[in-house]
Parts: C-alpha cells; sequence; structure tokens
C-alpha cells in the first residue's frame, strides 16, 4: 500500500500496559523532529465512523455482542480507518503510527476462542487486505503489564482487566505473530524503561525509512 | 434452523413502498388469529445492539460509510439479530415475521456496485449461514412504488429517493434472486390492493405451516 508512494504504515502491539500509546507519541515526536511527515492514529478508530463504531465496542456490557459480532464491527471500523485517515495518508507520503491494527484482533479474538482465528483472517483478506510495513511488538511480562493496565483509568474496562492467564495467552499470540510474520514484525523488550525502550524503536523504525 | 424445533422463518423483500411493513403487520395478525406465536421484526435492527448498528447506518451523510464498510455493518446487526432474536424466537416455535433480511443486502448492494454480490455472499456465509423458509417478495411496478415511498415520511432517506433508474435495478435484482432461490421465494403482486395482497400472502404461508 505504502510502497510506491513513500509513505510507512507503522503498527504497535502487544498487550494492555506495555506502553503502547506512550511509545507512539516518542516514536511520532522523534520522527517530526527528522522532519517526516506524521500522523498518529489508533484501533478501533482513528476516523469519524470508525470513532462511532468503537463507541459501539468499548461501551456497554462486556456481553453486549458475540465474538463473531465484534469481528464484524472491529472490521467495519477498520476498512472506515483505512480507507479515511491510513490510506490518504500513506498516499501524501506520511509516516502512519497506528495504536493496533489488525494484529490485534488476531491475537485478541484468537487468544478468547480459537476458532475464531480463520474468520479474523478471511475477512480480512476480504475488505481490508493491507498490512502494516513494520509492526511493533512490544514485549513484556504480563504480570507487569497487567498491573499497569489495572492502574491505567482508561473508563474501558472491556480492553482490561481480564486476568493474568489470558494476557499471557495473548503474550504468546502476539511471539507467534512475530514468528509468522518475520519480515514485517520486531519483537521490542518493553521490560525496559519508556527512554530504552523508545531508543530500541527508533532504531528499528531509522533503519526502515 | 427451523425446520426440528418447528418454527418458520418468512422474510418480505422487495424495494421501498412496496408495502412490506403493511403486509408483515396484516400477516403478523392473520398468524395470531389461527393461533400461532408469532414475532414481528425488521433489519436493520431487531435486537438491541442491532438497532444502535443500524442508527449509524441510516443516520447522516449519505457518503458516511464506504459500500463495503456498509456491509460489514449490515452483516454485524444481522448476526446481532439472529442471535438475540430470530434464533430464539424459532427454537420456542414460533413464526419470525421479518421486513427485509439478507436479499436486501445482496439486491441493494449488487445494484449499486455489482461487483460487491460475492463480498456479500461470502460474509454472509461465514457469519449468517441461514436463509429464510420462505421469501415474500412484493413485485411492483417501480413508478408506483417510488411514488409511495417518496411519499411516506420515514426520515430514514438514505433508504428512499433514489430515483426512478435505481429502483428498477433493485426490483430486477428481487426478480432474479426468485429465479435463483425458487424453493424458498414466492412472487407476490404488489400492484393490488392491501386486502388482495394479504389474502395472496396468507395462502402462501398456509400451505407451508
Amino acid at each position: 500500500m505504502s510502497g510506491a508512494a513513500g509513505g510507512l504504515f507503522i503498527s504497535l502491539e502487544g498487550i494492555d500496559g506495555a506502553g503502547k500509546s506512550t511509545q507512539s507519541r516518542l516514536l511520532a515526536a522523534h520522527l517530526r523532529g527528522l522532519g517526516r511527515d506524521v500522523i498518529e492514529t489508533r484501533e478501533p478508530g482513528g476516523a469519524a465512523g470508525a470513532e462511532d463504531i468503537r463507541k459501539l465496542l468499548v461501551e456497554g456490557d462486556p456481553d453486549r455482542w458475540s465474538p463473531e459480532t465484534e469481528i464484524l464491527l472491529f472490521s467495519a471500523a477498520r476498512r472506515d480507518h483505512l480507507e479515511r485517515t491510513i490510506a490518504p495518508a500513506l498516499a501524501r507520503g506520511a509516516v502512519v503510527i497506528c495504536d493496533r491494527f489488525a494484529d490485534s484482533t488476531r491475537v485478541y479474538q484468537g487468544a478468547a476462542r480459537g476458532d475464531l482465528r480463520d474468520l479474523v483472517d478471511d475477512i480480512h483478506a476480504r475488505v481490508i487486505g493491507v498490512e502494516p510495513d513494520l509492526t511493533l511488538i512490544l514485549d513484556m511480562d504480563p504480570a507487569v503489564a497487567l498491573a499497569r493496565g489495572l492502574a491505567r483509568q482508561s473508563g474501558e474496562d472491556r480492553f482490561e482487566d481480564m486476568g493474568l492467564p489470558f494476557q499471557e495467552r495473548l503474550r504468546s499470540g502476539f511471539q507467534a505473530l512475530a514468528r509468522d510474520f518475520p519480515d514485517r514484525c520486531a519483537m521490542v523488550d518493553a521490560n525496559q524503561a519508556p527512554e530504552a525502550i523508545a531508543q530500541d524503536i527508533a532504531r528499528i523504525v531509522e533503519a526502515r525509512l
């Protein structure tokens, strides 16, 4: 999607509390310092319609949607986000830094219900069809990440507080993705101090610019 | 879906203004008079979550969603409607009368963008997988239907007022569906008076009970 136009599509992935939003902000500032046109965005959301769909996903009862309905809603939000925000930014040559993308759906839905991974992949192939040029997987001990995630007052409880065994399944899921897609995925040790993590990320990204 | 449980799943399809909601009401009253447990429902919507998705589909700017995003949202609403309303009703042996179901997505999206019919069918096969036992296609001259549709104050303008050539493509689309699925589809002449249409429908439905 980005090659010809000169943009670069970077996603940050990892379990809750691993520091994705902090690192997204630090990376954006670093790249702007290098003179790059950068947009920071996140999923679910990142476009007007996608943010409306996000509200349906993060608000209300945790059992509001079945896993299948949730996958359709995530995919609808992603398609809107891609069309309205990501693709236009890449077309003008910008760096897009996205806090979560399709890998989160693969890992979260797969961890919750293993039989749904095929559904996620099939719908992705049909209506998204785009992967990031670079996916930074912030890998962190789930016990530490869980403590940070619970400490955060996000008000979006459906994405927090699912317990340590679930977080461990998520971590394994992200590690498996890094093995499945070695060309685009880079593992980052997120147990370090934020500044050290940011330096590792800057090195990885600069090698791709 | 309904066979073993004894329920009957009936959908009403056709272009705007063909009288689907009137006929749905008349059919429900007729079947209740025969002592049947009947629920009347409609799409998009028909369950709490699906009604929230409906708002995203029918409100706002007509260009709010791309056709692809719209198909994902219709499918999400349909999955929720199926899980929460239709399947439980059929399981207890009720007759479900549904104003629009998957055929509307096939015909409307197909009429708007012919290349999307495969996407509609693929997603349907993956996450819905259910067809009505009986689909009543209310077939009407589009010029008459258009006038009735425009006269109706539905406040949902995205589903109205798309012009006669578009309505003619829709009619052809529904006629083609009736040919493709002759076992479950019945054409009904909707150019008649409402009472005459209702009598035709009652005859068709009673033959299936």
